[in-house]
Protein backbone atom coordinates (compact mmCIF):
# COMPACT_ATOMS: atom_id res chain seq x y z
CA UNK A 1 0.00 0.00 0.00
CA UNK A 2 2.95 2.30 1.28
CA UNK A 3 4.29 1.06 -1.63
CA UNK A 4 1.83 2.29 -4.31
CA UNK A 5 0.97 5.62 -2.70
CA UNK A 6 4.75 6.22 -3.42
CA UNK A 7 4.97 5.47 -6.81
CA UNK A 8 4.15 8.48 -9.35
CA UNK A 9 4.49 6.95 -12.58
CA UNK A 10 4.52 3.75 -14.71
CA UNK A 11 7.48 1.97 -16.57
CA UNK A 12 7.00 0.71 -19.61
CA UNK A 13 9.71 -1.64 -19.71
CA UNK A 14 9.12 -5.59 -19.67
CA UNK A 15 9.16 -6.90 -16.51
CA UNK A 16 12.51 -9.11 -14.91
CA UNK A 17 11.79 -12.99 -14.11
CA UNK A 18 13.22 -11.71 -10.65
CA UNK A 19 10.15 -8.83 -10.82
CA UNK A 20 7.27 -11.64 -11.82
CA UNK A 21 8.20 -14.02 -9.07
CA UNK A 22 7.85 -10.75 -6.65
CA UNK A 23 4.23 -10.37 -7.62
CA UNK A 24 3.58 -13.79 -6.26
CA UNK A 25 5.74 -13.40 -3.33
CA UNK A 26 4.17 -10.25 -2.48
CA UNK A 27 0.73 -10.98 -2.73
CA UNK A 28 1.48 -14.24 -1.14
CA UNK A 29 1.90 -12.36 2.11
CA UNK A 30 -2.40 -11.95 2.05
CA UNK A 31 -2.55 -15.81 2.19
CA UNK A 32 0.03 -16.57 4.66
CA UNK A 33 -1.27 -14.05 6.89
CA UNK A 34 -4.24 -15.03 6.80
CA UNK A 35 -2.96 -18.52 7.81
CA UNK A 36 -0.95 -17.12 10.51
CA UNK A 37 -4.33 -15.43 11.70
CA UNK A 38 -6.14 -18.60 12.08
CA UNK A 39 -3.91 -19.53 15.18
CA UNK A 40 -5.58 -16.28 17.27
CA UNK A 41 -8.68 -14.86 15.48
CA UNK A 42 -8.36 -10.73 16.76
CA UNK A 43 -10.83 -10.11 14.20
CA UNK A 44 -12.86 -13.26 13.93
CA UNK A 45 -15.88 -11.65 14.81
CA UNK A 46 -15.24 -8.64 12.38
CA UNK A 47 -17.74 -8.79 8.83
CA UNK A 48 -16.66 -7.31 5.85
CA UNK A 49 -18.09 -4.02 5.17
CA UNK A 50 -17.18 -4.42 1.21
CA UNK A 51 -19.10 -5.77 -1.46
CA UNK A 52 -19.28 -9.49 -1.99
CA UNK A 53 -18.64 -8.66 -5.48
CA UNK A 54 -15.27 -7.01 -4.81
CA UNK A 55 -13.92 -9.10 -2.34
CA UNK A 56 -14.29 -11.80 -5.28
CA UNK A 57 -12.89 -9.84 -7.67
CA UNK A 58 -9.92 -9.46 -5.76
CA UNK A 59 -9.61 -13.13 -4.79
CA UNK A 60 -10.10 -13.60 -8.36
CA UNK A 61 -6.87 -11.87 -8.94
CA UNK A 62 -5.01 -13.32 -6.10
CA UNK A 63 -6.07 -16.72 -7.19
CA UNK A 64 -6.80 -17.21 -3.14
CA UNK A 65 -10.27 -17.57 -1.04
CA UNK A 66 -9.91 -16.23 1.88
CA UNK A 67 -11.64 -17.69 5.08
CA UNK A 68 -11.62 -14.69 6.95
CA UNK A 69 -12.47 -11.92 4.72
CA UNK A 70 -12.28 -9.09 7.08
CA UNK A 71 -8.48 -9.30 6.98
CA UNK A 72 -9.24 -8.94 2.98
CA UNK A 73 -10.74 -5.90 3.62
CA UNK A 74 -8.25 -4.51 6.57
CA UNK A 75 -5.20 -5.21 4.33
CA UNK A 76 -7.08 -2.93 1.39
CA UNK A 77 -7.99 0.03 3.53
CA UNK A 78 -5.72 2.86 3.88
CA UNK A 79 -6.10 5.41 6.90
CA UNK A 80 -7.32 8.42 5.44
CA UNK A 81 -10.51 6.23 4.45
CA UNK A 82 -11.70 6.93 7.75
CA UNK A 83 -11.38 10.25 7.17
CA UNK A 84 -14.62 12.46 6.65
CA UNK A 85 -16.54 10.28 9.05
CA UNK A 86 -16.57 7.07 6.17
CA UNK A 87 -16.78 4.61 9.40
CA UNK A 88 -20.63 4.27 9.69
CA UNK A 89 -20.34 2.09 12.25
CA UNK A 90 -16.90 0.25 11.16
CA UNK A 91 -13.69 -0.23 13.48
CA UNK A 92 -11.00 1.94 12.27
CA UNK A 93 -8.54 -0.64 11.39
CA UNK A 94 -6.44 0.06 7.95
CA UNK A 95 -3.17 -2.02 6.45
CA UNK A 96 -0.69 -1.06 8.76
CA UNK A 97 -0.67 -3.61 10.84
CA UNK A 98 -1.33 -6.08 8.66
CA UNK A 99 1.52 -4.36 6.93
CA UNK A 100 4.01 -4.74 9.89
CA UNK A 101 3.87 -8.68 9.58
CA UNK A 102 3.63 -8.72 5.66
CA UNK A 103 6.96 -6.90 4.91
CA UNK A 104 8.45 -9.87 6.86
CA UNK A 105 6.58 -12.47 5.37
CA UNK A 106 7.25 -10.71 1.74
CA UNK A 107 11.30 -11.02 3.38
CA UNK A 108 11.46 -14.75 4.40
CA UNK A 109 9.60 -15.69 0.87
CA UNK A 110 12.01 -14.04 -1.36
CA UNK A 111 15.27 -15.12 0.60
CA UNK A 112 14.34 -18.25 0.87
CA UNK A 113 13.59 -18.21 -3.23
CA UNK A 114 17.11 -16.38 -3.42
CA UNK A 115 18.92 -19.21 -1.01
CA UNK A 116 17.81 -22.13 -3.37
CA UNK A 117 17.49 -20.77 -6.45
CA UNK A 118 20.92 -19.19 -6.49
CA UNK A 119 22.87 -21.64 -4.45
CA UNK A 120 26.56 -20.39 -5.45
CA UNK A 121 25.85 -17.12 -4.58
CA UNK A 122 27.45 -15.86 -1.41
CA UNK A 123 25.08 -12.97 0.88
CA UNK A 124 27.45 -10.79 -0.75
CA UNK A 125 25.74 -10.94 -3.68
CA UNK A 126 22.30 -12.73 -2.19
CA UNK A 127 21.28 -9.12 -0.66
CA UNK A 128 21.45 -7.25 -3.19
CA UNK A 129 19.36 -9.12 -5.04
CA UNK A 130 17.28 -9.41 -1.99
CA UNK A 131 16.76 -5.26 -1.59
CA UNK A 132 16.29 -4.68 -5.39
CA UNK A 133 13.17 -6.94 -5.57
CA UNK A 134 11.05 -5.52 -2.39
CA UNK A 135 11.68 -2.18 -3.15
CA UNK A 136 8.80 0.16 -2.65
CA UNK A 137 8.53 1.11 -6.22
CA UNK A 138 8.47 -2.45 -7.22
CA UNK A 139 5.52 -3.93 -4.94
CA UNK A 140 3.81 -1.10 -6.48
CA UNK A 141 4.12 -1.36 -9.82
CA UNK A 142 2.97 -4.89 -8.83
CA UNK A 143 -0.64 -3.71 -7.30
CA UNK A 144 -0.71 -1.38 -10.20
CA UNK A 145 -0.24 -4.38 -13.30
CA UNK A 146 -2.55 -6.17 -11.52
CA UNK A 147 -5.07 -2.94 -10.95
CA UNK A 148 -4.94 -4.03 -7.11
CA UNK A 149 -4.54 -0.57 -6.60
CA UNK A 150 -8.73 0.28 -7.64
CA UNK A 151 -9.29 -1.71 -5.19
CA UNK A 152 -8.48 0.08 -2.26
CA UNK A 153 -10.24 2.14 0.33
CA UNK A 154 -8.84 5.60 0.94
CA UNK A 155 -9.89 9.41 1.15
CA UNK A 156 -6.46 10.58 -1.03
CA UNK A 157 -6.80 13.23 -3.29
CA UNK A 158 -5.77 13.17 -6.83
CA UNK A 159 -4.97 9.31 -6.17
CA UNK A 160 -5.66 8.26 -9.59
CA UNK A 161 -3.58 10.68 -11.15
CA UNK A 162 -0.58 9.93 -8.88
CA UNK A 163 -0.75 6.53 -10.12
CA UNK B 1 26.81 -16.19 15.19
CA UNK B 2 27.67 -12.37 13.98
CA UNK B 3 25.79 -11.41 16.80
CA UNK B 4 27.74 -13.61 19.11
CA UNK B 5 31.29 -12.82 17.90
CA UNK B 6 30.40 -9.17 18.47
CA UNK B 7 29.77 -9.42 21.76
CA UNK B 8 32.06 -8.45 24.50
CA UNK B 9 30.36 -9.27 27.75
CA UNK B 10 27.82 -10.86 29.58
CA UNK B 11 25.40 -8.35 31.67
CA UNK B 12 24.36 -9.80 34.90
CA UNK B 13 20.41 -8.18 34.67
CA UNK B 14 17.72 -11.13 34.59
CA UNK B 15 16.02 -11.11 31.40
CA UNK B 16 13.16 -9.88 30.14
CA UNK B 17 10.83 -12.02 29.48
CA UNK B 18 10.89 -10.82 25.80
CA UNK B 19 14.09 -11.90 25.52
CA UNK B 20 13.51 -14.93 26.89
CA UNK B 21 10.96 -15.32 24.00
CA UNK B 22 13.63 -14.38 21.63
CA UNK B 23 15.88 -17.29 22.34
CA UNK B 24 12.94 -19.80 21.34
CA UNK B 25 12.44 -17.27 18.29
CA UNK B 26 15.90 -17.84 17.33
CA UNK B 27 17.10 -20.85 17.70
CA UNK B 28 13.72 -21.55 16.02
CA UNK B 29 15.07 -20.61 12.51
CA UNK B 30 17.51 -23.19 12.61
CA UNK B 31 14.88 -25.90 12.80
CA UNK B 32 12.15 -23.75 10.49
CA UNK B 33 15.01 -23.74 7.61
CA UNK B 34 15.76 -27.31 8.13
CA UNK B 35 11.61 -27.92 7.03
CA UNK B 36 12.64 -25.23 4.47
CA UNK B 37 15.33 -27.32 3.11
CA UNK B 38 13.55 -30.36 2.58
CA UNK B 39 11.72 -29.21 -0.82
CA UNK B 40 15.08 -28.77 -2.67
CA UNK B 41 17.67 -30.44 -0.99
CA UNK B 42 21.53 -28.69 -1.97
CA UNK B 43 22.99 -30.58 0.41
CA UNK B 44 21.22 -33.63 1.02
CA UNK B 45 24.25 -35.86 -0.41
CA UNK B 46 26.14 -34.02 2.31
CA UNK B 47 27.16 -35.84 5.81
CA UNK B 48 28.47 -34.30 8.53
CA UNK B 49 31.99 -34.25 10.07
CA UNK B 50 31.13 -33.14 13.54
CA UNK B 51 31.35 -36.05 15.78
CA UNK B 52 27.79 -37.42 16.00
CA UNK B 53 27.71 -36.93 19.98
CA UNK B 54 28.64 -33.20 19.53
CA UNK B 55 25.44 -33.08 17.31
CA UNK B 56 23.42 -34.74 19.78
CA UNK B 57 24.14 -32.25 22.68
CA UNK B 58 23.37 -29.39 20.25
CA UNK B 59 19.76 -31.06 19.30
CA UNK B 60 19.17 -31.61 23.20
CA UNK B 61 19.89 -28.05 23.35
CA UNK B 62 17.66 -26.96 20.68
CA UNK B 63 14.49 -29.35 21.81
CA UNK B 64 14.89 -30.72 18.49
CA UNK B 65 15.92 -33.48 15.98
CA UNK B 66 17.45 -32.52 12.18
CA UNK B 67 16.38 -34.65 9.55
CA UNK B 68 19.86 -33.11 7.31
CA UNK B 69 22.41 -33.52 10.14
CA UNK B 70 24.57 -31.39 7.80
CA UNK B 71 22.46 -28.12 8.08
CA UNK B 72 23.36 -27.88 11.29
CA UNK B 73 26.81 -28.68 10.86
CA UNK B 74 26.80 -25.52 8.35
CA UNK B 75 25.14 -23.33 10.54
CA UNK B 76 27.47 -24.03 13.71
CA UNK B 77 31.10 -23.64 11.30
CA UNK B 78 32.33 -19.41 11.07
CA UNK B 79 34.29 -19.31 7.65
CA UNK B 80 37.63 -18.65 9.74
CA UNK B 81 37.30 -22.52 10.70
CA UNK B 82 38.77 -23.25 6.45
CA UNK B 83 41.56 -20.82 7.86
CA UNK B 84 45.06 -22.72 8.08
CA UNK B 85 43.58 -25.97 6.14
CA UNK B 86 41.51 -27.19 8.50
CA UNK B 87 38.64 -28.05 5.69
CA UNK B 88 40.59 -31.77 4.98
CA UNK B 89 38.19 -33.34 2.40
CA UNK B 90 35.17 -30.88 3.62
CA UNK B 91 33.33 -28.08 1.53
CA UNK B 92 34.01 -24.69 2.79
CA UNK B 93 30.35 -24.17 3.86
CA UNK B 94 29.96 -21.83 6.81
CA UNK B 95 26.60 -20.13 8.33
CA UNK B 96 26.88 -17.34 6.34
CA UNK B 97 24.37 -18.05 3.43
CA UNK B 98 21.95 -20.17 6.29
CA UNK B 99 22.05 -16.43 7.92
CA UNK B 100 20.73 -14.77 5.09
CA UNK B 101 17.51 -16.85 5.22
CA UNK B 102 17.86 -17.13 9.43
CA UNK B 103 17.46 -13.66 9.73
CA UNK B 104 14.35 -13.25 7.86
CA UNK B 105 13.18 -16.25 9.55
CA UNK B 106 13.42 -14.74 13.05
CA UNK B 107 12.00 -11.26 11.47
CA UNK B 108 8.44 -13.24 10.60
CA UNK B 109 8.49 -15.29 13.69
CA UNK B 110 8.39 -12.27 15.74
CA UNK B 111 6.46 -9.81 13.90
CA UNK B 112 3.91 -12.60 14.18
CA UNK B 113 4.19 -12.76 17.89
CA UNK B 114 4.10 -8.94 18.79
CA UNK B 115 0.98 -8.23 16.32
CA UNK B 116 -1.15 -11.24 17.71
CA UNK B 117 0.53 -10.38 21.73
CA UNK B 118 -0.37 -6.80 21.43
CA UNK B 119 -3.70 -6.22 19.53
CA UNK B 120 -3.81 -2.62 20.69
CA UNK B 121 -0.55 -1.69 19.46
CA UNK B 122 0.16 0.75 16.55
CA UNK B 123 3.31 -0.16 13.88
CA UNK B 124 4.70 3.01 15.24
CA UNK B 125 4.97 1.01 18.45
CA UNK B 126 5.34 -2.85 17.84
CA UNK B 127 8.63 -1.09 14.99
CA UNK B 128 10.79 -0.34 17.99
CA UNK B 129 10.04 -3.44 20.05
CA UNK B 130 10.91 -5.84 16.82
CA UNK B 131 14.55 -3.88 16.45
CA UNK B 132 15.08 -4.39 20.18
CA UNK B 133 14.49 -8.32 20.30
CA UNK B 134 16.50 -9.11 17.53
CA UNK B 135 19.54 -7.05 18.05
CA UNK B 136 22.77 -8.84 17.19
CA UNK B 137 23.39 -8.38 21.47
CA UNK B 138 20.55 -10.14 22.53
CA UNK B 139 20.79 -12.90 20.23
CA UNK B 140 24.56 -13.33 21.05
CA UNK B 141 23.58 -13.21 24.94
CA UNK B 142 21.42 -16.20 24.18
CA UNK B 143 23.67 -18.03 22.08
CA UNK B 144 26.16 -17.99 25.38
CA UNK B 145 23.07 -18.35 28.30
CA UNK B 146 22.20 -22.17 26.23
CA UNK B 147 26.36 -22.53 25.95
CA UNK B 148 25.72 -22.92 21.72
CA UNK B 149 29.20 -20.50 21.83
CA UNK B 150 30.45 -23.47 22.79
CA UNK B 151 30.03 -25.40 19.57
CA UNK B 152 31.07 -23.22 16.81
CA UNK B 153 33.64 -23.95 14.74
CA UNK B 154 36.21 -21.35 14.31
CA UNK B 155 39.88 -20.07 13.95
CA UNK B 156 39.41 -16.74 16.03
CA UNK B 157 42.10 -15.83 17.89
CA UNK B 158 40.69 -15.54 21.28
CA UNK B 159 37.11 -16.71 21.10
CA UNK B 160 36.52 -17.29 24.76
CA UNK B 161 37.88 -14.32 26.16
CA UNK B 162 35.59 -12.00 23.62
CA UNK B 163 32.37 -14.21 24.85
Amino acid sequence: MDSLLSMEEEESSPWSPALSFCFWVGFAFLVIKSCICKRKKPHQEAKPNMASSTIREVEKILSYRFKNKALLEEALTHPSYYNNNNNNGESSRSYQRLEFVGDTVLGLALSEYLYLEYPSLDPGQLSPLHHANISNEKLARVAVRHHLYSYIRHNIRDFRSKV
